[in-house]
C-alpha cells in the first residue's frame, strides 16, 4: 500500500483544478448573469471573461483552488462532487467581492495582469458589483433552503466577516511603524485562511456533514491558507513578476508589513536593525515612490539576510503541515484524502 | 365598533416607533461591537452613537419605521414583538451599509444633520464598514440558527439584491437625458420599496408565518415605501432645509430623475416641455453648481405647473392604498392592523 506522500504525489492536480473550475464556471456564470446592467458586464470584464470593450475574452480566472476544494470537499462527506458546486460558487463570488473593494481601497491598478474594475469602470461601479456578488453569494446558497445550506451560509458569513477584519488590520497596519508576527499571521489568518477554510468544508457542509468534521475541514482549509499566504508573501518579495503579474518587488513598493518584513524585524541583530532604520526613514520619505530597483533589492537583501525569507518558507512548511494533521482526524476515503493532500502540496510549491 | 381609519387614527405612532427603536438598538449596539476595531467606532459614528471626536453623541437615529415594522410584523404572526427583533436589527444594519456606500459613491456630503462617514473616516473605512454591516446583518439572523431564521436571511438577501439593483439605476439613469415615469418607480420599489417590504414581513417570518402571508405583508411594506419615496421626492424639491436637513431644492442641485421630475417631463403641455429644454441645456452647463436660489425656484415652478407635483402627492396616495388592502389578504389582530394602518398613514404625512 502506497503512504499518504506516495498517494498525494499520484494525484493529478492540474485535473483537480480543472475539475472544479468546469463544475463551478457554468454556474458562476448564470449567476453573474442576473445581476442587472451594467452591474453584469462589470462582473465579466473582473472575472476575465470580456475585455474592457465589451468582447468576449479567455482570462486568467486565477488558479481556482477554492472551487476545486468546496467540490472535493462533499466528497469527504461521501456526497457526489456536484453538490458541493452551489459551495464553490458562493465562496468564489465572496472571494471575488473582497478583491473587488480591496483593490479600490488599496489603490492596486492591476490585478491578473489587467486593469482593475475601479480603474477601468470607476469606484462606483467597483463599490456596487463588489456588493452585488457578496449578496449573490448568499443567494446561491439560500435558495437550496435546505437546514445545510442554512448551515453552510452561517459558516460562509463567518469567513466574510473574518475577511473583512483582515482587510481593516491590514489598512491599520500600513500606518503603524511595528507590527509582530503575531498581528501578521492573525491578520492573513483573516484575509485568507477564513475564506479557504470555508471553501474546504462547504461541500460537506452541503453533503450533510456534522459540525465536527466541517470543523477539522476548516482547520485543514485554514492553515492551508496560512501556507498559501505564506507563499505569496515571498513571491510579493522575491516573484518573478512574468508569473505573479506584478511589479517587483511588488510588496516592498506597497511598504507591505508582510510575513518576511516582520519577521526580519523581530529577529534582532545588525541586518534586522539596520532593516528598521531604512523602513521607518522610507516611511517620511517624499522620495520613496522613485526609489530605483537598486534601492529596493538592498531592503530585500537586509529582509534576507536577517532571516525573514527563510523564517517564511519555514512558516509555510511548518502550516502546511498542520493542514494535513487536520486531514487525519476526518474519516474520508483514502483517495479523497490524497487530493486534499496534493492540493496543499500544490499551494505550498506554486510559483506565482 | 370603530371603523378601520378610526382605529388608526387611535393608534399612537410616537409609542409605536420608540417601542420598535427601543427593543432594537440595544440589540444592534451589540452587535456593531463586535466589529474589529476602527470598524466598530466607524459604525457608532455612522449610526450617531459618538462623534467625529469619539465622544458620546445622542444623533438623529433617523425616524425608526423599520424597526417599528419589524416588531409588529411578529405580532401578525402572533409572535411576541421581541421576536422580530433580530429581524429589526438585520434590516438596520443592511439599510446602513446602503447608506455608507450610497452616500459615497454619490459623493453626498452630509446625512442626518452630520458628515457622512466617507467624509469624516476616509473612503476605505465607508467601503469597509458598509461590507461589515452587510454580513452583521446575515449573522445576526442565522445565528439563530432556525428553519424560519434562513427563511428570512433569504428574504434578506434578495432585498438586499434590489437595494443593490437600486443603486445601480439611479446611478446610471443621472447620466441618461430621459427616464420613464415606469423606470422611476421600478428603482424606488428597489431602492426603497423592497427593504421596506422586508421589515414589514421579517418578524412575521421569524415567528413562523406562511410565505402566503409573508408575502401579503411584503406587498404592504412594497408600496409602503413607494408612498414613502413619493412623499421623500416631494420633499427633495419641496422640503424645508430646516426639517430635512438637506440644501434647499436638494434633488435638483443633484439632477436627480426623481418622481416630479420625470412625471413633468411625461405629461406634456408647454410647462413640460420648458422644462426638458432647461434641464437638457442644464446637463451641458459647467456653471450649473453655481445656480441661483432663482434658477432652481424657476425649474420647481415648472415642474408644479407641469403637474409633476399634484401627480407625485396623488402617486403617494395610491400607493398608501394598496398597501392598506394587502392588509386586508392577511389573518392578524384588529389591534396589529390598525399599528400597520397607522404606520402607513404617518410615512405619508410626515414632513421629514
Amino acid at each position: 500500500m502506497p503512504s499518504a506522500e506516495e498517494a498525494a504525489d499520484a494525484v493529478d492536480v492540474t485535473a483537480l483544478l480543472e475539475r472544479g473550475r468546469t463544475l463551478a464556471t457554468p454556474v458562476l456564470k448564470k449567476a453573474v448573469d442576473r445581476l442587472a446592467p451594467p452591474m453584469n458586464t462589470v462582473a465579466a470584464y473582473h472575472f476575465g471573461w470580456i475585455d474592457a470593450a465589451g468582447n468576449p475574452a479567455d482570462g486568467d480566472g486565477g488558479k481556482a483552488v477554492r472551487p476545486a476544494l468546496a467540490v472535493l470537499s462533499a466528497q469527504a462527506a461521501g456526497a457526489a462532487p456536484e453538490v458541493g458546486v452551489p459551495g464553490a460558487v458562493a465562496v468564489e463570488l465572496v472571494h471575488n467581492f473582497s478583491l473587488l473593494h480591496d483593490d479600490l481601497m488599496d489603490g492596486d491598478e492591476q490585478r491578473r495582469h489587467r486593469d482593475t474594475v475601479w480603474k477601468v469602470h470607476g469606484p462606483a461601479q467597483a463599490i456596487l458589483v463588489g456588493d452585488a456578488l457578496f449578496a449573490l453569494g448568499n443567494e446561491v446558497l439560500l435558495e437550496i433552503a435546505s437546514v445545510d445550506a442554512g448551515r453552510a451560509t452561517r459558516r460562509l458569513t463567518t469567513a466574510t466577516r473574518a475577511l473583512i477584519d483582515g482587510q481593516a488590520q491590514d489598512i491599520s497596519y500600513e500606518h503603524r511603524e511595528r507590527v509582530s508576527v503575531e498581528e501578521c499571521l492573525e491578520m492573513e489568518g483573516n484575509k485568507t485562511g477564513a475564506l479557504l477554510a470555508c471553501a474546504s468544508s462547504i461541500g460537506a457542509v452541503l453533503g450533510g456533514a456534522d459540525d465536527v468534521t466541517a470543523d477539522a475541514l476548516e482547520k485543514y482549509g485554514y492553515h492551508l491558507g496560512l501556507a498559501f499566504q505564506a507563499v505569496d508573501d515571498l513571491l510579493g518579495i522575491w516573484g518573478d513578476p512574468e508569473s505573479t503579474g506584478k511589479q517587483t518587488w511588488s510588496d516592498l513598493r506597497q511598504r507591505k508589513k508582510s510575513l518576511p518584513v516582520v519577521a526580519a524585524l523581530a529577529a534582532g541583530g545588525p541586518a534586522s536593525e539596520r532593516l528598521g532604520e531604512l523602513l521607518a526613514a522610507d516611511a517620511k520619505n517624499n522620495d520613496f515612490d522613485n526609489f530605483s530597483e537598486a534601492e529596493f533589492a538592498a531592503r530585500a537583501a537586509l529582509i534576507e539576510e536577517a532571516g525573514g525569507r527563510q523564517w517564511t518558507a519555514d512558516e509555510a512548511r511548518r502550516q502546511h503541515k498542520i493542514a494535513l494533521e487536520a486531514l487525519d482526524t476526518v474519516q474520508m476515503p483514502a483517495t479523497v484524502r490524497a487530493q486534499f493532500a496534493a492540493l496543499a502540496d500544490f499551494v505550498v510549491v506554486r510559483k506565482r
